[in-house]
């Protein structure tokens, strides 16, 4: 096929002083960081359906990019293509990984099978540039909510009819996922939440969610797939109310159903602030629960009450987030999910590329900024020595069970008031920080 | 001591054309609703803090209520003169509960000892004035975030020794609790959180805070209170972010440190809001899981990002409120408790009346509505019928376990596609709800 | 053509005590109510937008609403047998006005002359049918959001090209509005704002959109167009940031530029709430300004971020909207557009009436007990004693101008302190309120 | 008097590789940049409110903070004692300015003349204390909003004594203010709003907040003072809501109440945000409109929906910032105000120099970014070229009033389609801009 980005060649690291935009001014992708490569540590992956099937349409407005290589039709050919198209920009780009929805690499037929039909052709499509691009699947995962058939839901659905159809969804893209040598699954429930409570039953619905995930894990085992389950948290939009809110409410669900072994979290940033968490503080919860798997790289608006999935270009909240996976060992089988799209306006075909750019330059100023935290090791010191008084005493007395309620009352009585207590410094903090950028 | 609400004698049910509005035009004690008093439905309770020892001051603005009983000193005598004004008010307001904090109701002394010796003779005049009026207390607590020694949190302290105090101040409050018959104790952590991520532990934090609930489940074993214990969910504010952040944040954690059978939910209706989260949601979520304790009945302001605990005067919503309670059995151990205060331009005394009163009525409305829904039973006819699927066939199979998600695969794509959805009616729904206002 | 709302007739007043979910409960339009008629003091309109062209398609699925009588074509003939329907509706309805914007209710062409020609063919349909009703038009418009020519904006877009095309497209919109005795005319400035400051010149593109509403003005008098031109305060959605971010901000920007005297507002509940206003303090701010000239009748959810432009059932900030509008003369020429839409899960043709008969019935209530509250005259009585310092004394000669600051500091360094305040009695006064429900 | 920050001396800039944390790292006052030192472009001001009198109480708990200086009384020796140390900080810190509100520096006392008195006495200290040291008065102010007989507002208050105090105050703050060489006077209406609209008449407020700060211009020239006068926007808390709610707002009142050519405005970046707006939307807005006067530098958190105050340290947020003042020919009259407050968990003396050395060297930072943007002009350019079409031809006949609506019509109508338009290119400018960073 003809080249779709033509004038666009392999972007290529050429530093910080570099004046051409097409360029990595700080990603190098075989730069080494603590021991490993940066694209190792980075593990970029671009979204398909951001970068290949968003049109710019909005709400209020219809498409405003146009796609040269795109024939307009619904047909499996226009599929294949557009696979092709897609490889093309990931090798450009030089990212190793991507990720994709059922329905955005393949058409929707009449029928179920003829739906799996066109998964089944298009997925060989995939491998084959896979193989002769060496790119990866970071994950696979289906799309259980564009389709009218989801609109009360998919596993939440009180059509159970619907239930089928999305296990029957859900079994088709594991399969596809496994032959494509996915290292995971993800299950985003954008529709598995209310648009009223008044025609819903909470309990229910978050049984019927509960159940999905269990036969998700059984077939998983039949099939021998071995990557990665995640689930990915989202407070609403579509829904008024989506249930599996924030990491927390992830985290109730999982321990509720027995799924805490088989699953792990997918934290996107602009999720997490429409949860009204920071991006940092769902990846800490995570990580302190032992549940982070994934993340979906993007940055929100805060002051905007929607997911804007802007490009994630804030290097000091990178920089929090890589000192957060270094300091829990890094992605094992997750990356770095580009779930981001340029912005409406933002028409040009080498506006993907800036976009990708950006966010893969942002990020390589935070892994070289988190290691440079890590190595000079001031942070690390300070929050050890703040929790000093619980390596020792009475702290550590009672962080290993030996206090009762009762033997505290009697300490404190004696000693009639406790030790004073330090400064936070929250303003020493944020200075250091601002010195590593 | 002098009548301090002088000019307001007890509040009566007047009926809804009662020009006096010093009296209740809905609430009616003794009117009996689904074979029930409504004053055993509702368990209206004072909240001893905003009530008795609010002042009307802001972050910017100092007091605006002069309390003419109040001598303006920190002694015990000056608490247990005010113990006497608050029953005074219990009793022209007709609650049968109150809840306090042991710190507004007893002054705070140079040392725990000499604290719990305060605590202990307000204690006596509370006991007292409970024989005398019948008046019972809903739940206690232990306030744990005013004093600056709980800055950095109090269980989920960095100062090892904080953690002790606090301890050693649930112990003695528990205590004081079972000596007053109290009904419940609450653990709200309103500093279990914190400023900046950069000087916090998350994980080490929770595992403290999981502890310190351990140990007081312990203790309460101990000492033999028999109450119901209850966490709070509150997302931020006075911190920047609290671990026990909306209700299943508080489920995730419960699960998570074994504590699911000693501990159930008080639920703040602003609390909620702040969240991202209904009232109705956190209500119905807590029920849904099986955690519903009692309520902290007020009303935030969705457009203001603070809490403030305005009296619950939505009847529309109270109704929603009672329907869930009424579905899952009504209280057992909790009640509404009044977490709210009147602005702060709202300086006369009779203004803690008509805050109340509003409040009560509104419940009360709230109360009749929900019984008149229930007995229609065409909401609950609705719902049960949207899910009808599952109460037969394909669906009873699957919340049966009989279907595994290969089986559900054959199903659907023998079939081709899922049955029609039906409408969710939302509209229709509000409508009927509206019918009964 | 064939009845499209087969099964549903003409909807009528029944009286709260109707079982018949397809008739009017409150909604009785020749009821007198201060010597007015119901429908007069009311003027509900239907957004043909919503209840015609919306599909339940939302940013993450499809359409979920079929309509049986539409061919799925872009054709004039299309067009023209939906208006067909349109009045079907509103006859059934019984509403007296509707509200339509360009391309609504005629296909957009290849050029403008035959986007033109397209509007002035399914315009004759619109005034027969207008005619063979009696329906009318409360206000036009034109679409200067969705076509892709206005992705940067129209009257504000960087390229003056695209400036021209709205200005011209607003003319026809205009001339048509004319031909169709519309009684007002509406600039939603939806596209009118940025994404990013970083390419956008504000004082310059605010200057644009000026000059295109002084241009307007004289274009209507050019036309002989009398009815009302109004702009429509909305802060963000689609874009990041809209110039006629709130009243406020219109009032600030039609001052600006010479337009208060052509231009009045026209306020919408969930434009208010987005921008952290009330709907009732939008009312009452433009009240006070002297520029309140019409209502977009809807409720947003103030816990999403996005417009969700609900049915408007909320009884009391119904009533507070109509007592507003009471106190202030009523609607000259505005009314109350539903600008609102079914929710994407309520898919049954049934589901519009149901939908306009909840928002009706709910203004119908708001009306009566707006004109309770006026009779009673409580209310307006204790805000007149509040302010009755400034009727006589220092306050009449401080409005009338008669004292200095300096006069002011004489006379308070004499006085020493100023007079108590008194309470201002908010929950008292919620209470009251709630009396009327 | 003794020195109160033993320890501490003059912080000196020392270079970005300096360890010691009591340095500036990019600060350095008298480097010039684009022709003038840097500490005539930022006019660092210290706010006296936050350092001096801010105590780490919040609504949840009290003081944290000790200040070995300070005797805790209210007599005007305390209050003289602590100018002493505020200037020993302001030294030591090398800043130029200082603002103050009337009773942050001297106490209230029983009668308006009594306050008069106090504030005279400490006006001298301050005096002193300037001509000793070289540190100016930024702007001074009248606090009207902390006692309680401003709890319904003061210049808007029901009670009109309440605005004869309230203008008696600013008489003598402003002359204060013009003793003290001030090169300013604020205006922040706190209070000037409401808690529920039930008690309020909005019109006549705003009417009398019109007529008071025509009273206050009147009294400006009678005086002789001949400093800027600001009003400062901010859109709710303490009250429910403010009427200077944003830039907007202001721009609409100033306009309706004749007061444009004597009112800036002083932009609060937290202000900013609180009303749904970016800290930079503001400013440019402000800058558009002719009215930027000056600037409180803070930063807010985003998440969180209250008054933070924290220190700017947003390094880019500030390069934003100086950008735009550079863009409009920098401060006269104004500067950055540092209107933050250290956390409550921040209890040394020295957090107070960490946090003020944060925020000066982010914005020292942000003035060399922002002046490197403009020597490169790779933005302008780009913004300039991006509104090419409105300098030449139609566009520049549209902006000189040559075109009328119909001339546009006939125009496009033979044109058939407008120009194409051209990215708007949004991820390479941020790109562009993170490339200064």
């Amino acid at each position: 096929m003809a080249e779709a980005f033509r004038g666009i060649s392999k972007i290529r690291f050429e530093g910080p002083k570099s004046k051409n935009r097409l360029s990595f001014k700080h990603y190098n992708p075989d730069e080494i960081v603590e021991g490993k490569k940066m694209s190792e540590h980075l593990r970029f992956s671009v979204a398909y359906w951001h970068t290949f099937r968003g049109t710019g349409a909005d709400p209020f407005g219809s498409a405003t990019r146009t796609m040269p290589w795109d024939d307009g039709s619904n047909s499996v050919a226009n599929a294949i293509n557009r696979v092709k198209v897609a490889f093309e920009f990931f090798e450009k780009l030089g990212v190793n990984f991507y990720c994709f929805h059922d329905r955005d690499v393949a058409p929707e037929g009449e029928t179920l099978a003829e739906s799996n039909r066109n998964l089944d052709e298009v997925a060989k499509a995939l491998k084959d540039e896979q193989a002769r691009t060496g790119v990866k699947l970071l994950w696979g995962t289906a799309n259980l909510f564009s389709h009218p058939r989801y609109m009360h839901g998919a596993a939440t659905a009180p059509n159970a009819d619907v239930f089928a159809f999305a296990a029957a969804q859900v079994a088709k893209a594991m399969e596809v996922t496994k032959y494509l040598g996915g290292s995971g699954y993800t299950f985003w429930g954008g529709r598995e939440g209310y648009k009223t409570l008044l025609n819903t039953n909470i309990k229910r619905e978050m049984d019927h969610l509960g159940r999905f995930l269990q036969l998700a894990v059984e077939h998983k085992r039949q099939i021998g797939f071995k990557g990665q389950f995640y689930i990915e948290p989202k407070p609403k939009e579509p829904t008024r109310h989506q249930y599996d809110s924030d990491a927390a409410a992830c985290w109730a669900f999982l321990q509720n159903h027995g799924l805490t072994k088989d699953f792990k979290l997918n934290i996107e940033a602009n999720h997490a602030t429409l949860a009204g968490h920071s991006f940092i503080h769902e990846l800490q919860y995570a990580c302190g629960m032992g549940i982070l798997g994934s993340v979906d790289a993007n940055r929100g608006d805060e002051l905007l009450g929607w997911d804007t999935d802007q490009f994630p270009t804030n290097v000091l909240e990178n920089a929090m987030c890589m000192l957060t996976l270094l300091d829990n060992g890094g992605f094992k089988t997750g990356g770095l999910n580009f779930d981001a799209h340029v912005a409406r306006e933002s028409t040009d075909l080498a506006d993907l590329f800036h976009a990708h750019i950006g966010g893969m330059d942002a990020f390589a100023r935070g892994l070289k900024i988190a290691a440079a935290i890590r190595k000079d090791g001031t942070l690390k010191d300070m929050l050890k020595s703040r929790y000093a008084s619980w390596d020792k005493g009475m702290g550590k007395k009672i962080e290993t069970g030996k206090m009762t309620m009762s033997d505290l009352a009697q300490y404190m009585l004696k000693k009639g008031n406790c030790d004073a207590n330090e400064s936070g410094r929250v303003e020493l903090l944020e200075n250091i920080v601002n010195e590593y950028l």
